[in-house]
C-alpha cells in the first residue's frame, strides 16, 4: 500500500496523534473505507501517461502525467523522455517548505545546455482549460480560500473559475508542475518541480501542472536543502543524480508500476473525504467539520494480484 | 539572514519561478520591505523562552517557546531542559508530508523510559487560552476555512473563536506541538513535534503548541523518513540524535542565538503580507488577492550588530 500515510490511521505504541484508536462501528476509518471498496473504484495508471524516474540510490519515483490539463507539455515531456533526455541530468533545487525541482541544471546557459531533440523549446501557456469541458470534476464542498470551486478530477486537486470558464489542477504537496522564466511561453518540461510543503498556491494557473508523484514523494521531500535564497545547489556534488526517466509502456512488464489510485467520483473517495473531514476516534477531541483541499488524502495502492 | 526562502524572491539564472524581476516602483518586494523596516518593528527573543537543541552534525535547532499558550507545558519543558532530559534523546519519528517528532523513544515503555526528575508527567489540556486576553491579536483578514478568524500574536500563526472565548496558536509548517497519547493529559512536554509538509489544521486546538522553530527547520523537514504508517523507525540506528538542548540564557552569551523576529503588529509585517497576498512583478500574471495563514512568512534575522 502507498497510502499517504495520515491516511490510514493505525495505532502503535507511540504518542499517536493522528492514531484513530476507536471509531464507533458507524463511523469508519479510513482503514476500513479502503478495505470496503470494489475493484471498480480504482483505476490502473496508465502506462502510456506514466513516468518511471529512477534516481541515484534506487530510489523509485512514478509519476501520473494529466494530459487533459496540459496536453502539449504532456506531449512535450514525452518526446523528451522517449529521448532520454532526462537520463544523467539532476534534482539539482530543493528549496525548504517549497519544491524540489529537476532537469538540466544547465537548461538556462545556452552554451551548456542539453539539446532537446525534436522536443519544442516554447510552448503555448497551458495553465487553465475550459472549465465546461467534458472531464470529471468532482466538487469539495468545503470551499476554498483560493478558487471558487475546488474539487478532484482523475484523482487529482482541481480547482475552477466557472464565470471564466476556467479550470486548473492546484499546487498541493506532490503536484508536478513545470518551471518557466518570466515568459509565459518559456516554460517546456525539461525542467519540472514538486510542492513539498505548505501547498503554494500562490502558483496556481501561473505555470503548467502536468500530473502528480503517485510513488516515491518521500524521496524527493527529504532531499538535504539548498542554501538560500533559491535552494539551487551551489556545488554539483550535491545534486541528486536522475539515472532515468522512462514512460511506464516503455519498460519491460515486470519492471513496470502496477499501482492504482481510488477514483475519485467513486463512493468509497466520497466516505473517505467525509472519514478525514470529521476524524472520529478517541483521540480527536472535535470533529474538524471541514477539510481543504491540499488535506484530502488521495490513495494509491498495488494493483491486487488476484481478482 | 534567516528569512523563509521563498519570502525573499531573487533573480538568479534559473528557471526561478517565485522570481520577481521587476516590481513596479510603487509595489515593493518582500526584499525592500524588510530593507526598509525599522530597529523597533524586531523583536529579540527572550533567552529565557528560547531552546537551542543540537542535533547530530552540529545541526543547530532553535525554538521560540510560547508560555503566554501553555505556560504549564512550557514550565514542564524547561524543567526537563534543565535537568538535561532531552540530551542523548533522539528525532525519532518522521512522516512524509505530517510531521517530525523528538524526545525519549522508549517514553511509553514504563520498562524504558527516561526519568522525568522534578517534571510533571501530566497536564492539564492547554490546548487553547481565553481569547477574551490581553494580547496581541493581529487579524487576517482573508478569513480560514477551519476558524472564525485568524491572525498573528507575537509573530506566531493563531486563531480565535470569540463566540466560544479560545483562542489558540495554529498548527503551521514549523510550529512546534506536544505529542499526546488518547488521554487529553497524557502530554506532558517530553515528547514535542513539528509539521513538515502541508500544515495540519485538524490537529488546531487539539494538542498544546508551545512555540516554533525560528532556526534549523531545514534540518528536521529533510530527514529521512520513517516507514508507513507512522513513521517511527524500526531501527534505532535510523535516528538522528539529539545531542543536547538548552534554555539560551543558560548558554555563555558567545553561544546564544542572536536572532530576532519581526513584529506582527507592525507596519512592515503588514506589508509584508500584502506584498506575498498580491505579489507583483513580471512573474506572476495575476495577484492572487489571498492568502492562508500558514503561507504568510515569518521573518527571522540575525540581530543586527551595529546600531
Amino acid at each position: 500500500m502507498h497510502l499517504p500515510q495520515h491516511a490510514l490511521p493505525m495505532c502503535a505504541l507511540v504518542l499517536a496523534f493522528g492514531c484513530v484508536t476507536s471509531a464507533n462501528a458507524d463511523t469508519p476509518t479510513s482503514k476500513q473505507i479502503l478495505d470496503e471498496s470494489t475493484a471498480a473504484e480504482w483505476r490502473t495508471l496508465d502506462p502510456a501517461h506514466t513516468l518511471v524516474m529512477q534516481l541515484a540510490g534506487k530510489h523509485r519515483v512514478v509519476i501520473e502525467l494529466a494530459p487533459g490539463w496540459a496536453p502539449e507539455h504532456v506531449a512535450n515531456i514525452k518526446t523528451m523522455v522517449e529521448a532520454h533526455y532526462f537520463d544523467h541530468t539532476s534534482v539539482y533545487r530543493v528549496q525548504d517548505n517549497f519544491v524540489a525541482q529537476w532537469g538540466d541544471p544547465d537548461g538556462d546557459n545556452p552554451d551548456k545546455a542539453k539539446p532537446m531533440g525534436k522536443a519544442k523549446a516554447t510552448l503555448e501557456p497551458e495553465f487553465t482549460r475550459k472549465s465546461q469541458g467534458d472531464f470529471e470534476f468532482t466538487v469539495l464542498p468545503d470551499g476554498d480560500l483560493y478558487a471558487p470551486e475546488v474539487g478532484f478530477s482523475n484523482s487529482m486537486p482541481a480547482a475552477r473559475n466557472r464565470l471564466a470558464d476556467k479550470a486548473w489542477l492546484v499546487q498541493c504537496y506532490g503536484m508536478v508542475g513545470v518551471a518557466r522564466d518570466v515568459d509565459p511561453e518559456s516554460g517546456n518540461g525539461n525542467t519540472l518541480y514538486v510542492p513539498i510543503g505548505q501547498a503554494p498556491r500562490r502558483l496556481d494557473h501561473q505555470l503548467a501542472v502536468v500530473g502528480r508523484v503517485v510513488e516515491g514523494m518521500p524521496w524527493l521531500a527529504s532531499l538535504p536543502r539548498g542554501p538560500e535564497p533559491m535552494g539551487v545547489y551551489t556545488d554539483p556534488k550535491q545534486r541528486t543524480a536522475i539515472e532515468s526517466v522512462r514512460l511506464a509502456s516503455s519498460l519491460p512488464s515486470a519492471e513496470q508500476p502496477k499501482l492504482q489510485v481510488l477514483r475519485s467520483d467513486s463512493t468509497s473517495f466520497n466516505r473517505l473525504v467525509e472519514a478525514n473531514r470529521n476524524r472520529q476516534g478517541a483521540f480527536y477531541r472535535f470533529p474538524v467539520g471541514h477539510i481543504s483541499i491540499c488535506d484530502v488524502p488521495l490513495p494509491v495502492r498495488e494493483t491486487p494480484t488476484s481478482k
